[in-house]
Order: C-alpha cells, then sequence, then structure tokens
C-alpha cells in the first residue's frame, strides 16, 4: 500500500489521516500550526510543520501526496511541491477542480497530479472534529481530464475506496458545473428566497410572511442557515461555472416572468421542474463498473461512465 | 351558533363542513355533481346540488355561507348569491383574496362580504378526503379590509377557531403578497432549480449533476414535486402579487450575478439570506390578543396586529 502524505490537517485532512492509517496505511502530514501539529501527535499521527520536509520524504518514498488545504493556500504548496519533490503523485480535496488543474500547470507542471473531490463535509471544522468515517457512502470525484497519468488514478480512487467512498469519474469542467447546479446555486436561491419572504429590518417591516410561511419556506430556505464563511468559500472558488449556472437559472426565470407578465400561464416552468423532480427521484442506484487504465479511451470512457451516473468499482484484469 | 352553509364540498368545504359540525353548529351545503352530494348525504351531511334553494335557507336564518369552491368557480356562485340571496353574509376559503374580494364587488356587491384563507391543505382532492381535523393549528387569514362589517369579521373568526386554527387579520393585498413570496415563490425557484439541475432529456444529456446531488438539491427543490395543477392553480390565481415576489427575487439575483461576474464577491447576498433565515428561525410564538371591532380604527389595528405577526384570540368585553 503506498504511503500517503496529506498536507493539511483540518476537517478533510485530517479525516483523511485517520480513514487512510485506519486502513492500515503509513500515513503523515503537514499542519499550518504547532497547535494544530502538536494536537495531532497528541492523537497519535506524525504531522509536522515542516512542509519541505513531508515533501522530500514523499519524494523519498514515491507516496501520494494529498492537498487538503483551502484553495487560497494552493498556490504557496504547490510552489513548494515545484521546488522540492517537482514529479511527485499529487492530489487534493479541494471542491473546485478546474481552478487547481490551472494552478498545478502554472505551479507544478510536473507533478503527476490526478484531482479529487470527496464530497463530505459537516459544519465543523480543524484537526479535532476529523472523522475517519467522514467519507463512508460519500461520491469522491477523481479527475478524468485528458492527460492524466493512470497511476495516479489508481492511487487516488483506491485511498477513496479505502475511505469508504463511491469512485466517480469527471473532466474538471464537468464537475464544476456540476457542483455549480446542484450544491451552489441552492445555497444562493435559497439565500435569494430567505431574503424576499423574511425582508430585511427596515426595509420590510412586516412579520406577515413569515406568521404565514410554512413547510415550503423552511425547506426552500434550510440551507441559507449556513454559515456564510462556508457557503463563500465554496461559491466564490467555482466563480466561473457558478455564473454559468446562475445565468441558465436567470434564463429560466425570466422566461417566467414574461409569460407570468403577458398571458399569466406558468405550466411550462411548472410542469419542466416536476418533470425534473421526477428524474431525480427515479435516480437508480449507480452501477459498479471494473475499468481498464489503458487503451486510447480510457479517460473519454471513464467521463462517459461518470456522465450516465455510473461508479468505478475496480480494475479489469 | 350561527348556521354554515358550504359551497362546494371538495378537501376544504367538506372538510369545513365536518369541522364545524363536530363543534355543534347546523351545517349544510351544496356540491357540484349529484355523485358528490350522494356521497356527503351518505356520510350524514346535508348536502344538495341546488345551490339557489342552500343560499335561500342561508337568507332566510342568516346563516354564514362560506365559498369554498375553485377561483375559476367564484363568479358564477356570486352571481346566484346577488340573485336569490343580495346581502347574505358571506366569507370564502380561495388562496387569495385581492381577486375574490374583486369579483364580489363585481357580481355581488350588496353582500357582506369578508374573505378568509384557511391555509391548510393536503396533496388530496374531493369530499372522501375531507377531514374535521384539517385546520388545527392552521393560520386562518380573516380579511381586515377598510369597510369590513364587524359582525362578518366576528363570525369567520369564531368559525376559525371551532376549526381549531390562529386567526390572522390582513389586508387582501398585503396576504397576496404574502403568500406570494412564502409559497408561491418557493414552487416556482424549486421548479427551476429542478429543471437547471436535472436538466430535460434531450437537452442535457448528463446525469452527473444528480449523481452528486446531495441535501441541499433535495430540500430546493421538494415542493417541486407537487402535482401541476395544483401548483398551477394557486400561482396562476395570484397573478399580481406573484409577479412583485418575482421581481424582487430577479432583481436581487441580478446584483448577485452582477458581483459575481464584476467582483467575484457574494457576500452581500449570502449574508443577506443568512440574516433572513436567521429571522425566520428566531420567529416568536404569536401572541394571542383580545381585540375590539368598533373604535374608528378597529381594522387598522387588526391589520397592524397581523403585521406584528400575532393572531386573534378574543372579543373585548
Amino acid at each position: 500500500m503506498r504511503n500517503v502524505c496529506v498536507v493539511g490537517t483540518g476537517l478533510i485532512g485530517g479525516s483523511l489521516m485517520r480513514a487512510a492509517k485506519a486502513a492500515g496505511r503509513t500515513v503523515y502530514g503537514t499542519a499550518a500550526s504547532d497547535g494544530t501539529a502538536a494536537a495531532a501527535v497528541a492523537d497519535g499521527f506524525d504531522v509536522t510543520t515542516d512542509l519541505d520536509a513531508a515533501l522530500r520524504r514523499a519524494a523519498a518514498d514515491d507516496a501520494l501526496v494529498v492537498l487538503a488545504v483551502p484553495l487560497p493556500a494552493v498556490e504557496g504548496v504547490l510552489a513548494r511541491v515545484d521546488d522540492v519533490a517537482p514529479t511527485v503523485r499529487l492530489t487534493d480535496a479541494v471542491s473546485v477542480k478546474v481552478a487547481v488543474a490551472d494552478a498545478v500547470a502554472t505551479y507544478a507542471p510536473h507533478a503527476r497530479y490526478v484531482g479529487g473531490h470527496p464530497m463530505a463535509g459537516t459544519a465543523e471544522s480543524g484537526w479535532a472534529a476529523g472523522d475517519g468515517a467522514l467519507f463512508r457512502g460519500a461520491a469522491w470525484v477523481v479527475v478524468a481530464d485528458d492527460g492524466a497519468d493512470p497511476e495516479v488514478f489508481r492511487d487516488v480512487a483506491e485511498l477513496a475506496w479505502e475511505c469508504g467512498s463511491r469512485v466517480v469519474p469527471a473532466a474538471s469542467d464537468e464537475h464544476d458545473l456540476a457542483v455549480a447546479k446542484i450544491s451552489h446555486l441552492p445555497h444562493l436561491l435559497a439565500a435569494v428566497l430567505a431574503a424576499v419572504g423574511a425582508g430585511e429590518p427596515g426595509r420590510d417591516d412586516s412579520d406577515l410572511p413569515l406568521a404565514l410561511s410554512a413547510s415550503s419556506f423552511a425547506d426552500g430556505t434550510r440551507v441559507a442557515g449556513t454559515r456564510p464563511e462556508l457557503v463563500l468559500a465554496m461559491c466564490e472558488g467555482n466563480r466561473s461555472a457558478l455564473l454559468a449556472a446562475v445565468d441558465e437559472a436567470l434564463g429560466r426565470l425570466g422566461v417566467m416572468r414574461g409569460a407570468l407578465a403577458s398571458t399569466g400561464g406558468l405550466a411550462a416552468t411548472v410542469n419542466a421542474g416536476y418533470a425534473a423532480r421526477q428524474r431525480w427521484a427515479s435516480t437508480r442506484e449507480p452501477l459498479g463498473l471494473e475499468v481498464s487504465l489503458d487503451g486510447p479511451d480510457w479517460l473519454a470512457e471513464l467521463r462517459e461512465l461518470g456522465r450516465r451516473g455510473d461508479v468505478v468499482s475496480g480494475w479489469k484484469a
């Protein structure tokens, strides 16, 4: 089993270290502060604040390096990678994929990088919040962009399986658009709905709407209660894809507004939404498929598998 | 106890007949079809298909007539009211209030009308789905527009209490805007979110977004699964207020889109949504207040009570 070097020991990195250690891996990592490193060491983990030393060790034992830092910290780490471990096996756990791939191409162009996104989390953060079971049952996107290194793709997928996740292959840009549509846009629509319904103190003085609100408003605004810094980090980091998703929503809302104002008819909007929700409700269980990591089209085939809603469950002999 | 004449014996009217009878009232009503009338009679209720006869009886015994028909059927019933019981005590259970008030002013201008909206319902419909407990714990809006007859206001409120509801006084237009914001807009945003996320067959061929979707998408699209004919009836009937609510949402989304495209910053949107959801979450229990139905400002005071989120619980001696 390949060693794992985790850069960043917050909720995601800390959970990953626990899960990989429980699976029998040799795991070590780096923390940004002495306090966090000491807490991890006290819990029996091999964590230092010396990033260069950890990266050199990863280069020496051909470990898989996992970037588990927030997006704004990625460039700085990549510069160190390029300096001390330029061709290391590299993945990440950041929630957007095009921005990280671009940063790798710029700052650590020789790294053997295959992006990843374990789609798990809680409202907590920090080493102490880590949980080796965090990734169980979650989708773990493994990026299948052209040029991906099949060995590192295998490394990332096997780490994801050990953490109990489903491996969903996807192109970076398709991943970013998908999460914009099903995670980031819902947060923004919830925020707008909450503001329209509850009003703002000093601007809307009537509590009548809230007094009459029921489950449609409660459900539609639930994620507006998420801590704003978490929402901003994930949405603002996915700006380009989110803009496309917002524009699609605005386009549909504009057509609806026009119909409401002209004929008063909302059937097109309501029927399309109903059909879409039925499509969601009838989503089948993903098929777990064994795939090949060679051949002329292996990456295109993986992307197609992900688009069908299926997952990678093993390797063809 | 004043007799009650219920016009329309579907889910709402049928539930109201059961609740009022259980409270000890003399209740009678009219159904649109022989089959429904027969079903109600078989259940022990005094229901006929002869609308004129029922309205004449209501005029003779000074009963409260409750219109519990869909909005498109209101005008026809009002024309009969004007013909055979022009000054009857009249309320309704339609989910929009300005449109009904306008229809009463046009078609039954001498009726002693005070609008109502019991905010309860299920996905079911028809006499058999009726339930005397349907209104328990629900808000029952009683319209406090200028000119309202205090005796009929009292009649409607007392009927609402007997059904187990909270009496929320409101102006017709404020009611319509409130329900547009907290009920109709949530349905339309859910429909748009579902269509963006799930795509449409033939237009969006990737199931990747649905495969990656989690609770934010599930919650944000839940009411998109409501039967389209129900959503269309309530939204299209509230066209004018809904247009205002949609335009407020579009205005907020447009500002957000501009910020995302220019600076990339979403803090204004996300913080306003968070504050609004907190405001919703900290909504206090309504105060139940005894009110007076006379004096120069009794209607304005009732409307203000509703805007504060409180309810009418009785009459001042």
